[in-house]
């Protein structure tokens, strides 16, 4: 690798905007070129994030900038919906694309309507779009020119299930996420439901059965693991900044020990740089700041159950490192190029 | 109701006993004749609880004193194990007992010892026992000599499938019941897993597979619903004081819509004035401090799954308060008296 | 006392609202004959604070009905700038008003415009209002028909400086308030600064050098203590629900010992129901939820300098509490009625 | 710069241990050698902290071992009298030593022992040893042999007052530094005031008047800045994993504007990579995981007085990030290398 990946980051004022300046200031074949905002344009970094004061204080520069940076490579960290204006007036432009949003997850726009209740802007988008999940579908990503980076809970429910889903260890109907997260997964701005009152010492289950992330979940791993899954997701919010444990009940169609599925699990993710498979309990500040999944099987023999549990940073392998990973494998790089960092613990 | 009850309480260096405190100071009908604690025997029982400064500053006595007070009633607010020999010693007393630990809520010896992995000591203790669910087993509290306070998660987890069970609308062995806990429910003493930094900003599950109140759980059950259930229980520590949800996941056996669900579940627990059916989420903060359990039915025609949500204050209706619930029933009190307040929120 | 005080409860939305209608619903003296929210009418108490559900389910009323009530006292619980209207016009009305904003609590319209930059709308009532802080007014308060009730870091600083001022023991201009509160101080209105992710697992001082709050001390000490102080007040906020720790330090114009002030101290509150002095450090958990005050005095030999730390709730004692506590001063009722609970914690 | 500097981390269980591995593991010229820890001996230092699994598994080996290594320094992350043992025995060993203890940090023997009430092992290392501030003492730890890292308050406080107290601008004997720390201060061991229930949703001070830095902020400050200093310090446990807020109060001794004392404070600091001088007003988030130390000064003209207030994280700016600092200076290496990591918010 001799010159930099020149790389401009669209969407500054949210939490996987400043996770990706927080990761690429670091990493040592990325030059970022520009970083933009609309709402703050003009505006220096550290004035909306001030943690970054002296690291990056660059100003915030309008979407039309970016023509004159000639980049490599651009991440998208805007809201859903719209993400998708962006990609369809752009999606002949030289650089790369790498989507934070939700807007290319999903297989059809029947299926983003159902799910999203509106109507997608750009569908020949969908068709594009390669779903980033490395450790499922590296090979697709390899050549993409437009990758849809995966949701924060859909990464911590397919890393766990896989396994189980591609040997035919459970039935795919019979599936039960229960799954907690810190609150920096509902983003950076203020809304009742995150004043800090109403969150701290507290705790509660949302979006009962009609989250969207239920849907990227089932088709992901149909997809991956050839099955038609039928999955209940139950979202709850932790008083945590950050992390996501998935919890994840199924019932198994065979006889297995706990060994098995254990050395299973350890084989399917043999050469996975930030896939952890551990015979330990899995906890959010063991992954805090870092690109790891953690994950642990377990086999109820008593009730005949397989329960398996896992561990991310909802903002770095549930986003923007992730994204990063992405990155390494688009343009050639060392997978864990930038992201070999230690958990912050405690 | 001519004179106050007499009551003592046993143990009062732990939660439930600064609890019972709390409730009965304010109870309109109890007199707190005597506290007892063999470790801190002398010291004054706002030394070891400064927020009763000025409100209940007596001395702490030895267990050996309360004869003297001619109680009506005993609450043992003791670590599991230690009760079983107060009981053996005493049952015969005039008084009768509430006993807050897990030492005779089982059905038998050859249980207890399965699930304790040690001998019981006062096995006949068991016999006598009522478990005291006052919305499931009312009519035996009221004539009871010992009463088997029920366990935190126990109580969250039976009140929510109770409903379903009684009427066979759900498998009895494919439960899935994952709770989450406040830090108060594993006791005052500090220990490595309960240090602040361990917790804060931190989640993830314990004891999986083989926490004790599974088997209370199943016990409980299977006795007020005449079923044989087989149920998976995975606790989580919640970063919090305070506190228990419990996302209970389940597969129906007939036909049914989430408005019958609802009106079963309103029905069956009409008159009861600690449960609260809601159409809303439950959370912690809203039963904080008070005696209520609130329950929450839902079905997921998609997946045609049930699952209930439910919440309690481990500390009030998962303990003192409703062993002093029981104690009105036994002393033919309102059952509300003295545990009418509203939920500290925020 | 015969018939109960038919009280309205004007602004039902915010915490101040919430905690007046928790602490009166167990008030053995009170009637709420109507709750007022002109943006919430119609709905249901408990629909805007679900922790009500069950207990308080009345629809909210338009200020415009209250009049049909025949009401004996007003709790203003509305936002600073709104009550002054509302006394404006009613300040006639037959009943009595406790306004828990800020509107009425300083000296003059030009000291209101000094430190709140704008015109006050209704100067007389400034003149009127009895500031109503029981343990330094008790007299004023008795007859008043409009009580300004108190800031609540005004009721944390000036319990713990008044003995120290009366008593002429400390430099008047040399005073360094440095507090630090939870959160529901800042309002039950989502604001980017109460944010969870900006809260939790964070710390700072903010309104340096410009609290209003700060008049408000000066004002009531130079008032109860005949003084002239000077005090530099910095504000921080903790990241938990409620309470107020505030840590005060001072320098002696006279030779004093540690015993000498706690003897002071002591003496100074010995009848005052609420405030505690202690001899331990006082916490936020060891009142949360209560009406009490915590205070403990030190000196410093070696640096000569004497400090005191005082705790409230500051939705109680800070606002809710001491309004009622007021309320009971009116009505010639012990004061201590309905106020005694316990504190919760943990 | 050719080999890489050998390092031995004597301590591997508590949070400055782990702490070092966190930021050393990423430093390009560090080769971790070795490991200690006597109670943990044979056991993987991923076993005892978790988040390190795949990163760092090697076994803790003996302190016997260390002599085999040929190491080039070795960071003591001791417990506070236990450090004095090993540097008797090494000081003549071909390794240079930076003690994180507190056990030379002060000036001798009779200020040790009247601030920690216990004899000093090896008084000759209380003069040997270079108080391992880089700000205040560069030149000093250029070529030292031993440094004694500091303390995390004291560096929050020293790092705020230096530049008005070399400067001659506020009463040294009128100095009250009032501190609010994160709980990983209090180590790594549970114990009863660090219990989760104990510090969530609480706050209060503690210490009074005696805590040990005290005497460590006074002599650093009137050794760097040529004067006497009399400070009243009071600590605060905040519920906060990492982090100090220092608010430092002090009275003028000549005419000073805010705008001069700004000035003052950027010049002073204008060549320290790891002090950002600010016009906003710093938080503990914004400076978490990473090396920095954020300081705002302010003056409030309507009381003259001066008041400070600075940021750091106690594990690194406070700990292990200035311990490897003092290693950057003593190998002459860039003293920002491997500590260019940006704070972790949210």
């Amino acid at each position: 690798m001799k010159s930099k990946i020149k790389v401009g980051i669209v969407g500054a004022t949210g939490y996987t905007g400043s996770e990706l300046v927080r990761l690429l200031k670091v990493h040592p074949n990325v030059e970022i070129s520009v970083i933009t905002s609309e709402s703050k344009e003009g505006e220096s970094f550290s004035d909306i994030h001030p943690q970054f004061k002296n690291i990056e204080d660059r100003k915030l520069e309008s979407l039309n900038s970016i023509d004159k940076y000639n980049l490599d490579l651009v991440f998208l960290a805007l809201p859903h919906g719209v993400s998708m204006d962006f990609v369809k007036e752009n999606i002949n432009a030289t650089y790369k694309i790498i989507d934070l949003s939700a807007d290319f997850r999903l297989s059809s726009e029947q299926v983003y309507k159902e799910w999203y209740k509106e109507d997608h802007k750009f569908p020949e988008g969908l068709k594009k779009a390669v779903f980033g999940s490395p450790e499922l579908f590296r090979d697709r990503i390899k050549g993409a020119k437009l990758i849809a980076n995966p949701g924060c809970y859909v990464t911590s429910v397919v890393l766990a299930l896989a396994p189980l889903l591609k040997n035919k260890i459970i039935q795919p109907d019979a599936i039960f996420a229960d799954c907690k997260s810190g609150v920096t997964g509902a983003g950076a701005k203020a809304k009742d439901n995150t004043h800090f009152p109403v969150v701290n010492d507290n705790f509660q289950p949302y979006a009962l059965k009609t989250h969207r992330h239920t849907i990227e979940m089932q088709e992901v791993l149909d997809d991956a693991c050839n099955t038609k899954t039928s999955l209940l997701f139950t979202p709850h919010l932790l008083p945590v900044d950050r992390g996501i444990i998935s919890t994840i009940y199924s019932i198994p169609v065979k006889n297995v020990t706990e060994d098995e599925l254990r050395v299973l699990f350890a084989d399917f993710y043999k050469n996975e740089p930030f896939v952890r498979v551990l015979t330990k309990i899995p906890s959010i500040k063991n992954v805090r700041g870092s690109n790891y999944c953690d994950i642990m099987v377990n086999y109820d023999k008593r009730t005949n159950k397989i329960f398996t549990i896992s561990a991310l940073d909802n903002l770095v392998k549930g986003a923007s490192g992730q994204a990063i990973q992405n990155m390494n494998i688009l343009f050639g790089l060392d997978e864990k190029t930038g992201l070999e960092y230690v958990p912050l613990c405690p």
